[in-house]
C-alpha cells in the first residue's frame, strides 16, 4: 500500500475534531505521570491509577444486573455509579482511544434525578435504574452528534430525539454517559483493545468493546451487519449478541452509507455486555417495551423464558474451509470440545455449508451501490480512504446493478437461506459453536477476515460471542508450519504472532437457528458455563 | 375496448384445456336436464339437483371444524365426506365454472386410507382428519399441474412435491380433491358467484370463493397480494384471512409473474372457509406444524390463544376518499355500527391515512418489471391479454427501474409503513372495520377497484373478511344521485345496478395491527357475532 496523501484541510478538521472530543474528557481524570509508560496490557491501569476510589472500583467491577439490583436495594446510588463510570471512561479513553464524546454533567444530572425518584417513590423507575450505558456513535441520543465515523458529518448530525432503543433504555432507567467510536480507525484515531494495545478492539462497534473490557461502561449498545458486535466482543473479551434483524428496534440508527429501502441485507443493533445475564436483561428490556407497537418492522414477539436442554447437541465448526483458525483459537475450541463432552453434551462436527456461494452473495450485497455512498461521505469531509476501507471496497466501482439484476442476487440469497435451513435441520443440532474470528485481535491494520461472523448475517441467524477466559500465551500458542490454502489465509498466518498478540482474549461464537434468539442465548449460557476457565 | 383478436392456435389450445378439465368431472354427476334453465342464484341447485343424497347434503352443510369432529367421533366416514364433496364440486363446476381439476379417485383412495387409519389406531391422524380441502391452482399439489392461469404453462407445471402448506394439511389429515381457478377469467372461461351468476366470484382466488360459497368444499386455500383471498370471500359470502406475509409457509406457491428475490411487496397464502372458527383452525394447524423449521422466512411464532377485549375500540372506515361504497355496502356498514354500539363496543370514525401516497407506491411495486413477465407468460401461450389484465397493466411498459430507483421506492414504502403505525397508534383502536370492496360482486368484467384491500398488503397488516348475512336487495339498495369524485368512482357507480346484483352477498373487512394475527381474528370473531344477521 503506498503512503496515503492526506490533504491539509482534512488534517485541520481532524485536529479540530480530536480537540473537541478531548475537551469532553474532564482534566481532573487525567492519568498521573506515574502511570506512564503504559504497559501493552492496560487492564490493570484503572485500579492502579488512583483516579477511582476503592468504592468506585468496586462499583465498576459489577455487571449491570448486579449494579441495578444494588441501586434498587440502596446499597449504591445512581450518582455514585455514574461518577465511577465517568471516571473509568475518561481513563479508558486515555489508554485505548475509545470515546467519541463523554458527557459527565448530563449523566450526573440524570443520575441525581433517578436517585430522587427512587427516594420519592420507593421503587426503581425500571429494570435498568441507574445503569450507565454507552452507545455506539451512529445511534441517536437526543442532543448529541452522530457523525458515524465520517468527519464530513461532524457537527451536522445532532439528534433531535432518541433512537427507539435509546428511548426504551432511558425509560428503563439507564444513564447515558458516553458515545463510543464507530470505527477502530477513524478521524479520531486508532482504538485499541485494553488487553494489548498493539491489537485492535475489533469493529465496527469497537469502542464499545474497548470500554466494556476496561470496565468503563456497565452496558453497551452496538450494531452488526457483518460481525460488528461480535468481532469487537471477541477482540476484547466481552459478551455480545446479534439477534435477528427484526427482533429489536432499529429506528434512530444512522446508516449514512446505505440506501434507505434497501432490503438486500440488514444490520441490527445488539447488546454488548460484561456478563451473559446482562445480554438477556437487555433483550428482556427491549421486548418488554413492545417496540413493535411504534416500529412496525419489529417482530411482534415477546421475550420467552427458555431453558437449554440438559444435553445439547452442539455442532462444532473448527475450520470454515477458508481460514483455519490460528493456534490460540484452535486451543480454545479443542478445550471447549473436551469440556462440553465431559459435561454430558453431545458434540458433533459441523461443516460450513457452501461458503463460497455465501461469500459471493454477501460481498455483493454489502456494497450494492459499489461503494459510491462510502466514497461520497468520505469526499464530503475531504477524508482520505483508510487502508482497510480501501481493501473492503476493492472489488467495487463497476456498473451499478439494474433492479432485475438486484432481484436475481436477492433470489440467490433467499435460495441460500432456504438450503441452509434444510442442511441445518439435517444435522439435528441445537446450535453451532464456532470461532468468532480466525484469530485473537489482530495487530492494528491487519483485521480483514469476517467470514466466521458475516455468514450468519446473510442468513439472519442469531449469534453471540462469549469470552473463554483464555488469553494468548506465547508458550502455548506459537504457530507451527502450515501451508495456507489461499491469499486471505496467507495474510492471517503472516500477521499472527503469539508474542505480539500476548494476553489477547480468546472468544467463541454460538449460533442458533433463525428466529430462535431465546434458545440461542440459553444454549450459549449453558456452553459458556462449561467452557469458561 | 376494441374486440380482442384471438389467434387460432390459442383458441385450439383453449378448447383442448377446457376439454381436459371437463374430462375430470365424472359424467355421473352431470346436472339433469330438469335443472335447466339455471336461475341466476344457483345456491339452491345443490339441494334440488338430486345428485347428493340427504346424508351427503347434511355433510356438505357442516363447516370443517364440525366435519372433522364428526369423523373423529365415527358419525361420518372420510370416504362419505369426500364422496359428498366430489359430487358437490362437480355440480359447482357446472354452475359457476370454478374447477381447474377434480380428482375423485385419488381423493377417495386417500379417504379410504384415513378411514382405515382411524379404525386401526382409534384416533384421527391430525386435526383435519378427513376434511376435503380445495387448493388454488398455483399452489403445488404433488402430481398435479399448476399452470397458474396461463395457458402457456398447461401441462408443464406438474408438481414433483407438495407445497409446504399442502404437506402440513396432508399431515393433518386433509383430503385434496380439486384445484380451483386462479383467475376468474382465464383460458378456462369466466367463473361466477353462485349467488348471482351474472356477477364475478372475485379474484384471484375466485374459484375458491365460488366452490366454498356453493358448499362444495369444506376448506380452501388461496393467496393474497392485493386482496386475492378477501375480494373472492366478499364477492361470494364466505370467510377469509390474509395474515402477515411471514406468518405462513409459502414455499410451493408458483409465482410465474414475479422475479424471485423481489422484496418490494409479497403475497401470502391464507385460508378461505365457511366459518370463523375454520379460519382459526387453519392458522392453528399451520403454526402447530412449526413451518419455520424448514422454511426460514416464516416467523418463529407459535399460535397464541387470544380473547378479544370485552369492549373493542373499533375504527370504522366508511369511505376511503376515493370510492364511496355503493348503497348495499353503506347499509351494511351503518347496520354494523348500530349493532356494535348496542353491544357495548366503542365505535369511532377511521379515516384512511395518505391513500394517494399508498397507491402511488403500491401500484409501482405490483408491476416492478413493468408487466414484462405477465406479457411474456401470455406470449408463451400465444394467449390474448384479457381486458382486466390490460387495464391493470395500463401504466406499465416504461423503462425498468435501476436498483437505486427501486431502493428509493422501497424506502418510500418503509416510510409509509412507519408513519401509518404512528397514525394507527394515535387512534387508540384495536381494529379497523371497513368494506372489503366498494360494492357487492361486480357484474363480469367490471371489478377493477381493490383499494380497500391492497392498502393493507402494502403495510402487511392482517385482514379478514366475513359475510354480514345481508344480500343485495333492489328494494333497499338502489343507488341515489351521486356525483363521482374521479374516474374510478364513476366506473363503480356506472356499473353498479341493484337489480343486476340482486342476492349478491355483502361482506365486511376487519384489519388489525401488523403482526397481530391472533388479535385480529379474535376481534373479527367478536364483531361478526354481533353484526351478522
Amino acid at each position: 500500500m503506498s503512503p496515503v496523501q492526506v490533504p491539509l484541510p482534512y488534517l485541520e478538521a481532524e485536529a479540530a475534531a480530536r480537540a473537541a472530543r478531548d475537551a469532553t474528557i474532564p482534566a481532573a481524570y487525567a492519568l498521573p505521570k506515574s502511570a506512564y509508560p503504559l504497559p501493552k496490557n492496560v487492564t490493570g491501569v484503572l485500579a492502579s491509577s488512583g483516579i477511582l476510589s476503592p468504592d468506585e472500583l468496586a462499583i465498576v467491577n459489577l455487571d449491570a444486573t448486579t449494579l441495578t439490583a444494588d441501586i434498587a436495594a440502596r446499597k449504591v446510588t445512581a450518582t455514585a455509579a455514574t461518577q465511577a463510570y465517568v471516571k473509568a471512561a475518561a481513563v479508558a479513553q486515555q489508554v485505548t482511544n475509545c470515546v467519541v464524546e463523554l458527557f459527565e454533567d448530563e449523566a450526573l444530572e440524570r443520575a441525581a434525578w433517578l436517585d430522587a425518584e427512587l427516594e420519592r417513590t420507593g421503587k426503581p423507575v425500571g429494570p435498568l435504574h441507574g445503569v450507565p450505558v454507552s452507545i455506539k456513535d451512529h445511534i441517536e441520543v437526543k442532543g448529541h452528534d452522530t457523525p458515524s465515523g465520517f468527519i464530513g458529518l461532524v457537527g451536522k448530525m445532532v439528534a433531535e430525539k432518541d433512537a427507539h432503543l435509546v428511548k426504551i433504555l432511558r425509560d428503563a432507567g439507564a444513564v447515558f454517559f458516553s458515545l463510543m467510536a464507530i470505527e477502530t480507525d477513524s478521524y479520531l484515531g486508532v482504538t485499541s483493545s485494553p488487553w494489548n494495545t498493539d491489537t485492535t478492539c475489533g469493529g465496527s462497534s469497537g469502542g464499545e468493546g474497548a470500554i466494556l473490557a476496561f470496565k468503563a461502561s456497565a452496558l453497551g449498545v452496538g450494531s452488526d451487519i457483518g460481525g460488528s458486535v461480535r468481532a469487537p466482543a471477541a477482540s476484547t473479551g466481552i459478551y455480545s449478541f446479534k439477534p435477528g434483524v427484526h427482533r429489536l428496534p432499529n429506528v434512530g440508527l444512522i446508516i449514512p452509507i446505505g440506501p434507505q429501502g434497501y432490503d438486500g441485507i440488514h444490520g441490527t443493533q445488539g447488546p454488548m455486555a460484561r456478563s451473559m445475564r446482562d445480554l438477556e436483561l437487555y433483550m428482556q428490556v427491549m421486548a418488554a417495551a413492545q417496540p413493535w407497537l411504534s416500529e412496525p418492522s419489529v417482530d411482534f414477539k415477546p421475550w420467552r423464558e427458555v431453558a437449554a436442554p440438559k444435553r445439547l447437541r452442539i455442532g462444532v465448526l473448527e475450520d470454515d474451509g477458508v481460514i483455519r483458525p490460528v493456534a490460540p483459537v484452535r486451543r480454545a475450541v479443542a478445550l471447549a470440545i473436551e469440556k462440553l463432552k465431559a459435561a454430558g453434551h453431545e458434540v458433533v462436527p459441523y461443516k460450513q455449508f457452501e461458503y463460497a456461494e455465501h461469500w459471493d452473495i454477501v460481498s455483493k450485497l454489502y456494497f450494492i451501490d459499489n461503494g459510491d455512498s462510502v466514497r461520497a461521505q468520505l469526499a464530503r469531509g475531504n477524508e482520505p480512504i483508510k487502508p482497510l476501507t480501501e481493501w473492503a471496497l476493492r472489488n467495487t466501482g463497476t456498473e451499478p446493478l439494474t433492479s432485475a439484476e438486484y432481484f436475481k442476487l436477492a433470489g440467490r440469497r433467499d435460495t441460500f437461506r432456504h438450503k441452509l435451513a434444510q442442511y441445518w435441520r439435517a444435522q439435528g443440532i441445537d446450535v453451532v459453536l464456532s470461532p468468532a474470528l480466525p484469530g485473537p485481535a489482530s495487530t492494528h491494520g491487519n483485521g480483514k477476515y469476517w467470514g466466521y461472523t458475516c455468514y450468519w448475517n446473510l442468513v439472519d441467524y442469531p449469534a453471540g460471542v462469549f469470552p473463554t477466559g483464555l488469553h494468548v500465551d506465547p508458550a502455548l500458542d506459537t504457530e507451527g508450519a502450515y501451508t495456507p490454502r489461499n491469499d486471505d489465509e496467507r495474510h492471517v498466518y503472516a500477521t499472527y504472532d503469539a508474542a505480539k498478540a500476548v494476553d489477547a482474549p480468546i472468544a467463541l461464537q454460538v449460533i442458533g437457528y433463525v428466529g430462535h434468539e431465546e434458545e440461542t442465548l440459553a444454549a450459549m449460557k449453558a456452553i459458556a458455563e462449561v467452557v469458561q476457565v
